[in-house]
């Protein structure tokens, strides 16, 4: 299934009334439900044999959906409130839902956030253990909500932390999720930010459509994960990093005000045009894996 | 799996911080967002060859997977705002696509309720051909929220439409949410509803226990969907009526001002004590399948 062509057909479809500040398109869902804040929403699944091995400590499990969607909070520079939980198994084993549950709510609590609600179903007995959906809540304020669309030609490239090899160094379950970084490059005055879940490139690319200029990268530059190459940091997906794009006047500011030990990294530059453009001036989508294109907030 | 056994034990491992008002345990949660309505979020998933069959048109399906939650929201005296999705499946007809978001964004417009996000998945091969969950947004003044646990002894308990036979009648899929119903009673001081998913006298016996008090009820004056009998109609489930108590001070304008043409039945009274009474004063629950136990928010 391309989820990319199943999502240009669908989303003209959805028509968003005027509360509706950001509607699917971006990492959350941006809501005007009172006159401060916006509400933030966002929803991100996991299937069994897909998103993790069904051998993978249920804790682990729990953990992994909760941030996941903490991620994409931390991309829009917002804060995390609660979150509803959809899960539909065939498991019936009690000791498994325990250390699930143990899982998510001790990953929860660690940020405040509040798991107030949820559906739990069976499923016909096959193939499929479970699958799982989280619906993540939070708040941003109205003049510091961070969009992919927001890059502007001239303005850096940054990105946090490393990229590559995430699948097999286990940093798809041990990755903490970007929110102090999120919330600090918000109050400092970035405006443009998505998070690494499908892959660098493919995300980086997102970024400069939707801000309708091109994005020239040097992947030299990328930080590797251990065990990972460029080709990796570029394709391989599940970093959940932080990719924001600094007007120059702001850069010195970001950088001396920056004071997580999460590593900061300038890899490119966006300027006007299209695309996604290597050191050489090649096109470095072309012909490249563009790794999961399924979400839509 | 009995889901009631799981929720059990945890349920009580989620800790709600200050800011949740109403956590897990009623048909939504009620968030304190601002210092204005409560925020309400409800979730429901349905799973195809569990909650529809696979030849059902896929308007309808989508349909029915935005009604179950609107119905949540209903109960609660709410407005519904907007929805997120999340489809994992392992069809590839982009046709069934563009039906299922017909039919849900047909179902939402007509209510003002913008599909604001979501998340499509594919699904390992196998013999499950999607599985969806929705979360719903909405909200309702904090002094009319609705509550199960809100009925007192010497109230009414009121139905709105008829039970029983929803499968054979089509009527889980063609039900039309009790919105407006919903918010007429929150505004006209009624502060105990729940919605009939599970059954009638599951539902019932929740708002009982929910609120520590007993519940007679009167089979015979049950209205009876065609095809139905008092049995369906106390246990078949799918019927996404409401069901509210009224102090007995109240019902006469409750009756009075009830404008709709829907239904309006009182079947019954809570009384001090515990349990679902008949009129000979048997236990209406003992010995009956008590449906689906699988709902926390």
């Amino acid at each position: 299934m391309q989820e990319f062509k199943i999502l240009e057909k669908v989303i003209p479809l959805l028509s968003q009334s005027g509360n509706i500040a950001i509607g699917p398109g971006d990492d959350c869902a941006a809501i005007e439900f009172s006159d401060g804040d916006y509400l933030l929403a966002g929803t991100d699944q996991m299937v069994c044999g897909l998103h993790y091995f069904p051998d993978v400590d249920p804790e682990r499990i729990g953990a992994k959906l909760l941030k996941r969607n903490l991620s994409d909070i931390a991309s829009m520079g917002g804060s995390p409130i609660c979150a509803l939980l959809s899960l539909a198994t065939t498991n019936s084993k009690l000791k498994w839902f325990e250390r699930f549950f143990q899982g998510l709510e001790q990953e929860a609590r660690s940020w405040g956030v509040s798991v107030c609600g949820g559906d739990l179903s069976g499923l016909p007995a096959g193939n499929l253990r479970e699958t799982m959906s989280l619906t993540i809540l939070g708040r941003v304020a109205r003049d510091k909500i961070c969009l992919r669309r927001n890059a502007r030609s001239g303005d850096f490239l940054y990105a946090t932390g490393c990229f590559g090899n995430s699948l097999t160094s286990e940093h798809h379950l041990e990755f903490i999720p970007r929110l102090p970084e999120g919330q600090f490059l918000a109050e400092t005055g970035v405006r443009a930010m998505i998070d690494v879940s499908d892959g660098l490139l493919v995300d980086a690319s997102r970024m400069a459509v939707a801000s309708q200029v091109a994005l020239r990268l040097d992947p030299d530059l990328i930080p590797l994960r251990p065990g990972a190459d460029i080709s990796g940091a570029l394709g391989d997906g599940e970093d959940y990093e932080l990719l924001f794009a600094v007007p120059p006047n702001l850069a010195e500011t970001v950088e001396q005000n920056w004071k997580f030990t999460t590593r900061l990294t300038r890899i490119g530059i966006f300027e006007e045009g299209a695309g996604v453009i290597g050191r050489d001036g090649g096109n470095l989508l072309k012909d490249r894996n563009t790794g999961y294109e399924h979400q839509f907030a």
